[in-house]
């Protein structure tokens, strides 16, 4: 007997068919005599649909109103999602952000939840009503409407089971856990049962996005044990976690591979104090955010410097760097969308450096070209060649033994 | 310099081009210096899509979540209109039924309007915006989503526009005023320039579909005198108000005709205190509105109680009906939906029997057979077979000199 917080995504409420049957899985959960709390995105491509609409009517629509507009596509899912349950003849009420007491600071369209009133959520449950929660969503100080950006809804789930104390947390998506690597590319990836917190950061931060990286921060802090599902299977999934007592001797738990990724180069950059500053504050202000960074060794009193954004961004940033390249009086700049990040994750490989070192060698074995390399305590990432990118997920997985 | 309400019905802003033409009208009004509050309806056929989405869920989707997904109709429309006026670089602001402070009773989908908390409505004309408020929706006392029912947003435009106090209060619609009869009927129906609440309140409950009773009543109550205009041109409409100086001498305002309707007939009723209200009731438990009643001449201490119902509520009633029938003994039930119901509406006929004379004349000389007969004070209704319905109305519109 506890309480649960379930997350289904958009893809698990697709369709009337796919919101019943996940309304047969609630019910499951609630049979079992737990309190239940069900957090949902928008049906499927709707928040897609929304955006067109809104692109028809201006180009720069202004962020409160898409979050007015937006707001809408969990609040139809939570009403179908409770109608469905209705039909199972269980006490159901679904609740808007606003009526669930999110509060958000007030950046429109990528809002941070401040804090959860969570009077009405314990008073519903006390009346032993399923409550059902739309993702996603919250309002400010002044009850204007709030998103939470792409993927907000597994932050709504984490924070709601961090303030309500919650016995356990699942998060159901399309896949049924994490797995060593992306099983569409490596067959023989495997499961993960459990994988600490930082690991799944650095892995959702990869392109591997099973969760959302500020849900599992969120998580973190709260300690909120998060449970990955499928909303197909009933298999367990995997357990993010503190720290995984299981696994401790792995070494490297994945290996993950973005494509989602640009390089900018500026070439010749005088080498002065502060032109690093004026490059990155330019990027920063247009909200971009710079992933790897490297400044070649100087010669001639020249530097090139060369950076990653993500693909969506790429425009826009390479119209920026021109400017600035042109201002500090840089010789030129060179862009490339062929690139992918390619990564291997493991909370065991702080103190060990020889994994980095294995892992250059595999590259190389491959023939593969390292144009930037990152790292942190616990994960490593090679910027290569777009075009060798499967073949290096394959072979870093098959070295470090994750089959 | 005033405050004006407009508001939009849900084929004003069927499209994303409709609502930039509306955002047009909005703008303009507001370049005459005039403080501007819209409130809007659902795009076009949004809530029947959102009905059809629930009916593939559940036959009997409970009244609250229902409620919660309809209300998402006029949230994307208030969010698209806001966008569409911000292109004109004009402050605006969207609010929610919730955020603009309507409060109503907990009548799920019907809900009645008890408050309106004007704060936040007048900070924001303060501040120069232009509000955009979501129709046909409110909240009860404990936060929950509350709907008007069909064609709330014309009572939430009056109940608005009372409270605020505001100079004028405009609802836009696909027709630009009020016709003497249907002008797909009539071909020489001539535009009404006035029309006393009274007259719009039996027009409208009769088939004449421009504005809501309930709106009518809301703004006989408090006064607001409704322009009915079109928002595809920019003729004046029609005033509607308490009393017309212009035209006291009309005997008859307008001729109306309502297919809608349905006739059940229980047959050989026995003479018992009681039953009529046994009859009624049932119908009233089941929220069934009955309209016209006749109990015949009793022979033999049984008498024919026949009354008639909108077509929609038509198969429940006649169930709910055989179920009493049986109980009671009578005789059978008897069923019809090839009726219609054709008035004339003018508050000039008060005291003026000629009126009834003339309008049964018409119709007997048209080779009508009148089946139902009902007034009430400024009103005559006629329940004939619905294929003799156009000449009807017709021959009425022109023997009371209508064009």
């Amino acid at each position: 007997m506890g309480v649960v917080v379930q997350k289904y995504g958009g893809s698990s409420v697709a369709s009337p068919e796919k919101i019943k049957n996940v309304a047969k899985r609630v019910v499951q959960e609630k049979e079992k005599g737990n309190s239940v709390i069900v957090v949902v995105s928008a049906m499927g491509d709707t928040t897609d649909e929304l955006l067109a609409l809104a692109k028809q009517i201006s180009k720069n629509p202004p962020a409160r109103e898409m979050d007015m507009l937006l707001s809408t596509g969990e609040q139809i899912s939570i009403s179908l999602l409770a109608m469905a349950i209705k039909e199972f003849d269980y006490p159901v009420i679904s609740l808007t952000g606003q009526q669930v007491g999110i509060l958000t600071d007030s950046s429109h369209t990528k809002a941070k939840i401040l804090k959860i009133n969570i009077d009405r959520l314990k008073k519903e449950l006390e009346n032993d009503q399923i409550v059902i929660v739309a993702g996603f969503q919250g309002v400010n100080e002044f009850n204007d409407i709030t998103t939470l950006g792409r993927g907000g809804s597994d932050t709504t789930a984490v924070a709601i089971a961090a303030a309500i104390n919650a016995d356990r947390c699942e998060i159901y998506t399309d896949v049924d856990g994490v797995y060593t690597a992306d099983p569409r590319i490596v067959i023989d990836a495997k499961k993960l049962k459990e994988v600490t917190y930082d690991e799944m950061l650095e892995m959702a931060s990869l392109g591997a996005q099973v969760l959302q990286p500020r849900a599992v921060e969120c998580a973190k802090q709260y300690g909120v044990i998060i449970h990955v599902r499928s909303s197909f299977s009933y298999e367990e999934g995997t357990a993010v976690k503190e720290a995984c007592e299981m696994e401790k001797e792995r070494l490297v738990s994945g290996v993950t591979c973005d494509l989602n990724t640009a390089k900018i180069a500026i070439l010749e950059v005088p080498d002065r104090p502060g032109i690093a500053y004026k490059i990155f504050s330019a990027l920063a202000k247009a909200n971009i955010n710079v992933d790897m960074i490297i400044q070649s060794i100087m010669r001639d009193n020249v530097n090139d410097i060369s950076f990653t954004i993500s693909e969506s961004d790429a425009d826009l940033a390479l119209e920026i760097t021109k400017g600035v390249a042109d201002e500090i009086g840089a010789k030129g700049v060179k862009f490339s969308k062929d690139v992918a990040k390619v990564s291997i994750v493991g909370a065991g490989m702080v103190n060990n450096p020889g994994v980095a070192a294995t892992m250059f060698e595999t590259l190389a074995e491959e023939g593969i070209n390292i144009q930037m390399i990152t790292t942190s305590e616990i994960k490593i990432s090679c910027l290569i060649d777009a075009s060798s990118a499967i073949k290096a997920v394959k072979a870093l997985h098959k070295k470090f033994n994750l089959s």
